[in-house]
């Protein structure tokens, strides 16, 4: 039997098991269960892992429970303004969006601009733009609103007029130390401080590798901000040659470190095993600077590994033989 | 004496000797001498890296004989979008701007954004806000005019006319085949396809590197299309454990190939020197799956290289003797 697997993630943070309700709990394991299942079904019939990484995203995209796609967190402007992108280990091909405001499913966005346009990366309108025109699904701001979110940058914008009176900033000015505050709750349906993204990499019965990531980026996020979601290298990578990976965490770091491709570089030049590779990046490098957050990834031998350095991470993985393991806290 | 260089880009592409006038060739080689020389001010009396490598690009922003800041490319809306990134190798912070309308210099841009704000990134009129708001000298779209691209965008836009007239494409959509010939020639001063994008990389006295990167991108540019030089990892790194990079070329292949973070993962993982590091990636990796354009690079010995793969690359170098080289041809 052909050897295939697949992995996800739902964000990395702050996220314990005292505050969070059972039933919550359930949602959460479910929705990522339907995720994982929806891309080993096309990895099972013979798909291939781009199908299967979108398939996979988008399920946790159209749920609320997750920052990315609907239910994606409010920009400064209480806009929302959502990050993807997508590469193909075969082809090294990739596609991405940022700042997206319209595309339904912004993974099928940055996979159109990988498919249908000479480029790499679109950004602000022209992405919706372009999506548009390949005929893919378009939404209004309602489709994407949800009240919590608008709830939880309410708070924050509380909390900034608080700090700014407390200190010597300009308005709309916050110092670095105090943004990470201000900015990382993302995700108030659980509790304390998550960075609210969503992704996968997957591995097809024909050996070919792909990985993706999607988000709605940072709650009161400030002028046009783009994480490491949509930048190749950084939030997602994936060769054929090594592996496939998606990150979820503290994205300055993550683009910094180019966290994505130096898994793959670790392997590639240094003989690295892909549980190396990711242990060495996200402890040994992210971790000692700050670094919060963690990621997926899968190797040509269907090897999963999903280290994190924070309190928890959504994840799902499953194997050829339908073996799945969903889960959110460390174990 | 204390070891520091400096070197310089200003593009790459098809520059031939036979289409290029004598006066011209004198216009362009005095503008990177006096480029090279102003961050080499700077590294002698023992300035930083980072202000030698701001300093080096204003003087290529400021003149319109490069595609950055004054004298940017047109956009497809006839409007000037512009990108930017910086790099600080001893603290491997970084900041950069994509699609920036207003901010004189957008390597300034980018510096505040690394060193006043606690991201990276920031896009579209976000980017322009923030550099407003921390005091840049920010201009009308009057100051950043050229004729000459005027009359770029107008050229490619009748060409595009005759090849959709030809083609069974949607309006506005361009095949892959097409879009690097409608793209490619964004600078007509000279003849040929060129990727007009400056950078500087430098290491200084006290053995710390940076690296920037700036550029008006792609004339008829579409969809807020983000090519590789504001992106950390791919048109800029820099990282004092190996080297500084700065490139230039079809920004798609340098995104997919992760191409300035490659050099120096070759250098740690590998144990390549700058020369083998940027050989390889230029020659061996780029130049197969058809991706022009070249790069400089300089590492913590002040050792230099500037490989390209295309007929020509603008660029200068000088080293802690005062001895420098401009050159445009391959020699």
């Amino acid at each position: 039997m052909e050897n295939f697997a697949i992995v996800i993630h739902g964000g990395a943070g702050t996220i314990l098991r005292d505050s969070m309700s059972p039933e919550l709990e359930k949602q959460y394991k479910a929705k990522l269960s339907e995720s994982v299942k929806a891309g080993y079904d096309i990895l099972s019939k013979g798909g291939t892992a781009l199908d299967a990484v979108a398939a996979s995203i988008k399920v946790l995209e159209d749920s609320p429970l997750f920052n990315a796609g609907k239910g994606s967190v409010f920009n400064h402007e209480g806009k929302n303004e959502m990050d993807a992108s997508i590469m193909d280990g075969k082809t090294l091909m990739a596609g991405a969006v940022a700042g997206a405001r319209a595309i339904r499913n912004p993974i099928d966005g940055a996979r159109v601009v990988m498919e249908k346009s000479p480029h790499v990366m679109f950004s602000g309108e022209g992405a919706d733009t372009f999506a548009r025109e390949q005929g893919l699904k378009m939404e209004e701001p309602a489709y994407f609103y949800d009240e919590k979110r608008w709830q939880q940058l309410q708070q924050i914008k509380d909390q900034e007029k608080i700090t700014l009176d407390h200190s010597s900033g300009t308005p709309g000015w916050v110092h670095p130390k105090d943004a990470e505050f201000l900015h990382a709750p993302d995700d108030s349906i659980g509790a304390g401080k998550k960075f609210g993204t969503v992704g996968c990499a997957a591995l097809d019965k024909k050996g070919n590798l792909a990985a993706g990531t999607s988000t709605g980026g940072m709650t009161n996020k400030k002028w046009g901000r783009v994480g490491d979601s949509p930048i190749i290298g950084s939030g997602t990578y994936a060769n054929n040659k090594t592996c496939a990976v998606s990150c979820t965490g503290h994205g300055e770091y993550f683009i910094r470190n180019v966290v994505a491709y130096d898994v793959s570089a670790l392997m590639e030049y240094k003989g690295m095993t892909l549980e190396q590779a990711t242990h060495e990046v996200v402890m040994n490098k992210l971790k000692p600077q700050g670094g919060e957050g963690g990621l997926i990834a899968i190797d040509t031998k269907g090897n999963i590994a999903m280290p994190f350095n924070t309190a928890g991470m959504y994840r799902a993985c499953m194997n050829k033989d339908g073996k799945s393991e969903v889960k959110i806290y460390k174990e």
